[in-house]
């Protein structure tokens, strides 16, 4: 081992720092830089682990790991007397040096990428998640959190027993969770379904999401409702059979299901919102819902019903669902991210028999399941009568917000540029705006001066659109809900006057 | 009002619960149902409020409630001196009565469903979750699992400031955890990034189906290794294109990369295990992570580094990733969810800059978001060296339950019968079977018997299968595992000398 006169002068090692501990180890990673960087070759002769040792200060037996772990990752390659050389399998030129930060500066993007990936950049483009400002809807702020029960109950049902670590779980969801689930949309919602027909989602996106994969075949036509919530829209704008998503138009009445059967009478499937449209807010007529139910079943085709926010119901009580009147050809859509908090991203769909598998299948590939320990957590906290309790108090919170915010935008917004589209329900007030005005930018320029609000034209299909802003309930206080009225108030004047682009500020 | 002769007379409407209170809430579900089994038809005259209230014994207003929301939700009508009826909208035959359970029995299932449907109901079929028993892999039982730490400090996280409820939030996860996952891997694995490719995952399996979304066009071919991990090959049967998948042999160092060029140079994508392969245990030499990196460079191609299970290494250090090699074509996937505990479903995705947008954009409209609590719970974690700590825990546990495991399987199986791939990671061990044994049918027996062990034959390609069982290793006590040891070497031994089913017991 010592007659080796062909050993390379080693670069630097870079420093060691024996604070750190680990020397083989750092010793390990220099010499991998060396050779990624190509200052160490193939081919190349090392110093004997006794020459390193003694030139770096180490113990031989530090060198030796480092040695041995460098040609078990095959970097190194080591033959009896001949010593420690280079592996000459790397033979590849070594990716282009050059720091992290110049590699991002250059933007590189060596593969390609098929056509669905630039829809979905566009979609992360546009539906950032907004700050908790007003209008931003269902923000759990001030008396619309969850109170300290949800905190105290949480740590407790964490401690121990099944809403402890735990192994992979059901991908349908818990079965404490489930069974409170159809137990409350029972009581509440006149759902007609057992525990087994419960599949926990992680929010009603999810459930979309799932309902899309198991239902539709790659070109199977499909009614949405135009206007119609971005998250149903945008899945099927995404799948890379766009003309398979046929708008049916809604009137007072909901849904138009006569167009819809004159546009796609085969459509195997319909995304509704029965119980409040969205964005608009109208339910659902006894006629249409009639009507809805007569199609699918001469047609066997499927209905999505998305109930996103039927708990808060400003008078008399909630409509029952169109899944209690046709449970075998619905498919319920329910979720507890908006009368608790987003943030939980806890859910349900409630699917026919027949259907259970398929949801369960297409779950596990998706992500296997949700996360458990919360999903015990809201089980206790639905079954010790804390939901009930938290949505009464809420509702009465988002009441008194609502009608704050329906009588600061009838006296600040003047009545020919903006006015109120009727409803009775919801976390969310529709502000229709003079013909011709721009929602998506004034939406911007609101956003700029710290107001958030949503376009409502970009909900419509091409063509169809009338300016409008949606605007959310969070727990915001009264102050705030003023203060952002007159900003927004401000700029919509501005609008109406030069007929587009407002002035900064 | 008083001169209405025709009035119905009504149907019993079901007991009034007095002791429940809301008596015009169970007037109005008791009519509803009513309506819904037909024994209120439509055009039925309605009693007078009044006649009404007073043959019930309760207050008119109680019965002017119940019909007010009745008229809302279109069952019945009012037309000024007419009196109230049943609405003649409601024309359709209601939906066959019969009970709930009836209906699942007659398992109706009136709509269609695409193919692709049927391939996820058997997905679910076949991929239930195991009872925490052995051979389960990555039970987090006894010294497996978090300490009170974990505990503790999920209390004092989600109590207030950001992991406490709050709104919706990036999809690409929260900013704390991608900065602590960033150093975490540049750390440990060599993986070369910043906390803005870092995008949090609801698990490994996620990380997958997110990919096969974002850089699969419906018809652009795959690699695939043979044998595999049924999470990514399950993903591509489902999508109606199983052709694309290409399966690319094994052999002692990983993926053979020749044989891939020859089956399909111009795939897209290659799904690889290089630290540890699933299920087979090798590592990918330097000579085929080279050729591989080539390749892919070459032909505009993408890698999918799945690193489920690095950090459980027994001798010398982790392999450094391939991502650190050729960081702009690869994409890392790592995952929490073994190392800390699988029910808690945080995994993390490592991508190229060119990628991110779309990434979030898929992820978005998936389920917009893993839910945030835990997220900042394990931020935390990590930035306070727990995670560093409990990982050292349990590598000491692992090896320990391994050494064991080894030792009772090589006692107890006959040679000729059963034998170990050698492997010196992770969380499971593979037992090779003597040719012509049914590993799929032995591992339903098994399952019977009360032990958990997974076929490996299925998780090749057709026709290339061979005979082995994954056996995971959990936290379980030596007495466990070497109870199950010999039940399994039972049914191994008895499977031996008949050549097919082993009988019961």
């Amino acid at each position: 081992m010592s007659r080796r006169p062909q050993a390379v002068e080693l670069p630097p090692l870079g420093g060691f720092d024996r604070t750190q501990g680990h020397l083989s180890r750092q010793l390990t990673q220099s010499l991998r830089e060396a050779i990624r960087a190509g200052s160490l070759k193939p081919g190349d002769l090392l110093p004997s682990s006794r020459q390193l040792a003694s030139s770096l200060g180490i113990a031989r037996g530090t060198v030796l790991e480092a040695y041995e772990q460098l040609i078990a990752e095959g970097f190194l390659d080591s033959q009896a007397r001949a010593g420690t050389r280079v592996a000459s399998a790397l033979s590849r030129s070594q990716p282009p040096g050059g720091s992290d930060s110049q590699r991002q500066a250059a933007n590189t993007a060596p593969a390609s990428l098929p056509a669905s990936a630039a829809a979905f950049a566009k979609v992360a483009e546009q539906f950032k998640a907004h700050p908790p400002i007003p209008f931003a809807v269902s923000v759990p702020v001030g008396p619309t959190a969850p109170d300290e029960t949800w905190r105290r109950l949480g740590n407790r049902i964490r401690a121990k027993g099944p809403g402890a670590p735990s192994g992979y779980d059901d991908p349908q969801g818990v079965g404490t969770l489930r069974a409170a689930v159809a137990e409350y949309v029972r009581r509440s919602r006149s759902v007609r379904c057992r525990a087994e027909q419960v599949i926990i989602t992680t929010g009603t996106q999810q459930g979309l999401y799932l309902a899309c994969q198991v239902l539709l075949g790659a070109t199977d036509k499909v009614w949405v409702e135009d206007p119609a919530y971005w998250g149903i829209t945008k899945i099927l704008e995404s799948t890379g059979h766009p003309e398979r998503m046929v708008r049916v138009p809604v009137d007072e009445e909901g849904i138009d299901v006569r167009a819809g059967i004159a546009l796609a009478k085969d459509a195997r499937a319909a995304f509704v919102t029965p119980s409040h449209q969205y964005p608009l807010g109208m339910v659902m007529s006894m006629g249409r819902r009639d009507a809805l139910g007569m199609w699918a079943q001469k047609n066997k085709a499927w209905i999505i019903e998305d109930d996103y926010d039927s708990e808060l119901r400003y008078a008399g009580y909630p409509f029952p669902s169109l899944q209690g009147f046709a449970p075998d050809q619905v498919v319920y859509l329910g979720t507890f991210s908006k009368i608790l908090f987003p943030s939980l991203r806890l859910g349900y769909a409630i699917v026919p028999d027949a259907l259970v598998p398929a949801f369960c299948g297409a779950r596990l590939l998706m992500d296997r399941h949700t996360p458990t320990a919360d999903q015990h957590v809201l089980s206790a906290f639905i079954n010790e009568g804390h939901l009930d309790r938290h949505i009464r108090r809420i509702r009465s919170v988002y009441a008194d917000r609502r009608s704050e915010l329906i009588g600061m935008l009838n006296r600040w917004i003047p009545q020919d540029l903006g006015w109120l589209q009727p409803s009775d329900q919801g976390m969310h007030l529709v502000l229709w705006l003079a013909h011709g005005m721009d929602d998506t930018l004034l939406a911007s320029h609101a956003m700029e001066a710290g107001v958030v609000v949503r376009a409502v034209s970009p909900m419509y299909s091409e063509g169809r659109g009338r300016p409008g802003l949606l605007l959310g309930l969070g727990g915001f206080s009264n102050a705030q809900i003023e203060a952002a009225v007159r900003r927004l108030a401000g700029l919509i004047k501005m609008m109406g006057k030069t007929g587009h682009k407002p002035a900064h500020g």
